[in-house]
């Protein structure tokens, strides 16, 4: 049984942490915030894998005709984005696809194409995480999407290292409430959580696949950071058990996955959360010591003692993005101390920016979207969210698709000590060994190859990879897709 | 005893180094040089003080009277450097100071008083290390002194953040041998360690004061990085000794001293070294795990499996500098990768354009030096070095001065993880609890108090951390000056 005291000592913890918190983006927090209330809820969750049982009559129920599904690309065509830059060589899509006719869920999507040779290249699936934040504005709008909005809120500049340099890349708004997605049904009344998620997700991509069939074929990869450390694994297992019941009708032609910063075991994450901020002198040896001896994370055991001890570490952080723990902070007078003592030169503000441009009437018309007050993250009332990903991964690894794990080793919260300690504790054979990774003659990480899985480090990257390092990123995922290690040193 | 293969394995892994060394300045490897070298030796040095025994005999010989050393000073005086830029507005002297007559050992200095208030501001003396590396190359030219070298090696830009807006500052060349001092007397006949720079520093430093007689009674810091964690404390003691030998009449009025990333334990830090290697992620799991099992750094105890998991250790971290494991490498295409990847905007090549000022004849003639070839770092066959300071600076926390330890703490050659075991072997009791200190909203590190010795980490700062965060690193020395711990947050 959980003591009075703790949860009340949690809550105020909650309460003085977001109080001062500009610290990080709201994808971050959210996160965050999410791992804290897993820890003090009664029914911690079981490991399990995911039911497939249900989808045959969910899809039924959506599949549309084959004209109706070309007049709605055709009217998902976005024309042009309010103040986007000239020379826009590659086509956007964007609007929804119904999963649930009954309920009008209804997932919004937004699809860059390929510049050129788009019809070759393969088919990438990008998921953010939170639970609750939207792929559109982190991952299209502020990490690997071709566009970045500026400052001023109302125009956009192009991005060199966009992903959509090598593939068609679609970025799903998951799950209902998220971003532009909705539903009918009031979302306290709809059960949202890790299995409804993967289940719209693969609905959705069903139906997005009859919307363009001429992707029906192609190489597809899924792709997602941080709490899509849940979403990309199980979305890929629902994807294969349904591509398995219909042996001669093979649906999606999923490759492989890619999880960057990936939420995959809340033991071994939370662990790791806690070895960083020592190992990285952000926490000290004595605080350190208390989670040591008063934190069971294995069995999420909530004592006083390990609580304190947490919100101790949490105090000794101070003001600090955690998520990339060498980068300014939003609204610290940036303009005096902030850009030059970034990692990279990213503006910590860039989240205010999209969220005033992707709530201009404008932009959401040009985007096919129903008028709404966009937020980079929602609350969402969670229902089921497995205490380790796991086995679902082990699963998959034995299915032959391409795993790989990419860690940028500057963040904090999911940091790569978390990521391998779960990859470790699956005991896979080390095939390929431990070695830096080239971009030209600059380091951009590291590389290990294990039976089945890859694990990455991109280096000076924090928990967002692509917005950091967009070079390396476009540089491990193009390894990635091409199903080849990134490149070593030339001489 | 020490096997041929063992010592031929060290050679060849040396050679193999340096062959793909632009990995770092030369100061970062001439400390790594020399810490590889002292594990081959087969008399390791004992902890020891420093004998000032031999001092009276050494000043009385070379103290000159009033009037010569006041027209030492006025030809001292720089009048101007050689494409400085306009609006200089502080003076800057620059020249030698005799500390042996008879081999006629000279060592140059590089003075520059504070722009304002600078005849109540204290005297701060900067050390570099190696050993063998200059202290006005990289001290003055590279990190906190008022000027850097542009790109074009023949003119020069201001620094905002340098340390003579808080204090007057002396960039000593230290040993002979190194930079602009040199001796008459060849360099290989002359007992070049530990003892001997000291002893000479503290003879240049007594005859300085005669030439500069208003800083007399001026409180003085000594403060230096790396191998100056030998100096720093030596040269400290060696003061402190002489003034109680003398108590009627003060020499030096030495108040404290600041060591930034110094190497003051070879145990500590060289274990330190490999196991922030593979917190940051730069090595694997399995060669962190060979090194733990094979090497033993309390006894120095090179191992054919020791050395060989040394060996892989440095091939896994590839083509980094290690002394800042974020920056940009120098001539790697940096223009294209470079900046843009580094944690501040330090350009990775400084210290060539710096080679290419420092050998201008005009430049050489602007600084009264004789003509010379000057170099970042010299070849010095060193005599003796203890394999701990620790047991000096416990005698300096009992003689009551100042002691700041500082660190940035993404230098992996001397990491903080090094300084932060040397410290915890001195069970120190802890006064002020490790909490985040901040310029502005922006946390610069951290900082905790024990009794008798600060330790503060400057946030996105690798070894040369005046260099990788100006701001940050003036924060911290001012705070240090004054006496007190850096600044909290301003709510």
């Amino acid at each position: 049984m959980l003591s009075q005291k703790v949860l009340l000592w949690s809550l105020i913890f909650l309460v003085c942490h977001f109080a001062i918190s500009c610290k990080a983006n709201q994808q971050s927090e959210y996160l965050y915030r999410f791992i804290r209330s897993k820890m003090f809820q009664q029914n911690p969750s079981h490991v399990e894998s995911y039911s497939s049982t249900i989808v045959d009559e969910h899809v039924s129920k959506v599949h549309v005709n084959v004209e109706q599904h070309l007049r709605s690309r055709k009217s998902d065509k976005v024309k042009s984005l309010p103040g986007q830059p000239k020379g826009v060589n590659f086509d956007q899509y964007a609007g929804y696809i119904t999963v649930d006719a009954k309920a009008r869920r209804k997932l919004f999507y937004y699809f860059v194409e390929s510049p050129s040779n788009s019809s070759t290249k393969p088919l990438v699936l990008w998921l953010n995480g939170g639970p609750g934040c939207s792929s559109f504005g982190y991952g299209a709008m502020q990490e690997l999407g071709p566009f970045r909005v500026n400052s001023d809120g109302t125009t956009l500049s192009f991005i060199k290292d966009a992903w959509n340099v090598v593939a068609n890349v679609i970025f799903l708004e998951s799950p209902v409430g998220v971003g532009f997605s909705y539903s009918k049904k009031p979302l306290n009344q709809t059960n949202i959580g890790d299995k409804n998620t993967a289940r719209d997700s693969y609905i959705f991509l069903l139906n997005w696949l009859e919307r363009f069939p001429q992707y029906k074929i192609r190489d597809f990869f899924i792709t997602g950071e941080s709490y899509a450390g849940h979403y990309v694994p199980q979305l890929a297992h629902l994807i294969l058990s349904n591509n398995k019941k219909r042996k001669n009708h093979k649906m999606i032609n999923l490759k492989g996955i890619a999880v960057g910063n990936g939420w995959i075991d809340d033991n071994f994450c939370t662990k790791g959360m806690y070895d960083y901020f020592w190992m990285h002198a952000l926490n000290s040896d004595q605080t350190h010591k208390g989670i040591e001896k008063h934190c069971d994370f294995r069995k999420f055991n909530v004592t006083n003692e390990c609580v304190g001890y947490e919100n101790i570490a949490d105090d000794e952080l101070g003001n600090i993005d955690v998520y990339n723990i060498y980068a300014p902070v939003c609204n610290s007078s940036a303009t005096k101390y902030g850009a030059s003592y970034s990692v990279s030169n990213v503006d910590p503000c860039a989240e205010d920016y999209t969220t005033t441009y992707l709530n201009l009437p404008e932009v959401q018309k040009a985007l096919h979207v129903k008028r709404t007050k966009w937020s980079p993250c929602s609350d969402l009332s969670w229902t089921d969210s497995p205490a380790s990903i796991l086995p679902t991964i082990n699963g998959l690894i034995s299915s032959g698709i391409s795993i790989w794990m990419y860690s940028g080793d500057i963040d904090g919260r999911v940091p790569i000590i978390s990521t391998k300690y779960s990859i470790n504790s699956l005991k896979l054979h080390v095939r390929t060994a431990w070695r830096p990774w080239y971009t030209g003659k600059e380091v951009g990480g590291y590389v290990i190859g294990y039976k089945g899985l890859t694990l990455i480090t991109v280096r000076g990257a924090g928990h967002m990879v692509p917005t950091d390092q967009p070079y390396r990123a476009l540089t491990v995922i193009s390894s990635f897709l091409l199903g080849q290690l990134p490149p070593q040193l030339k001489s």
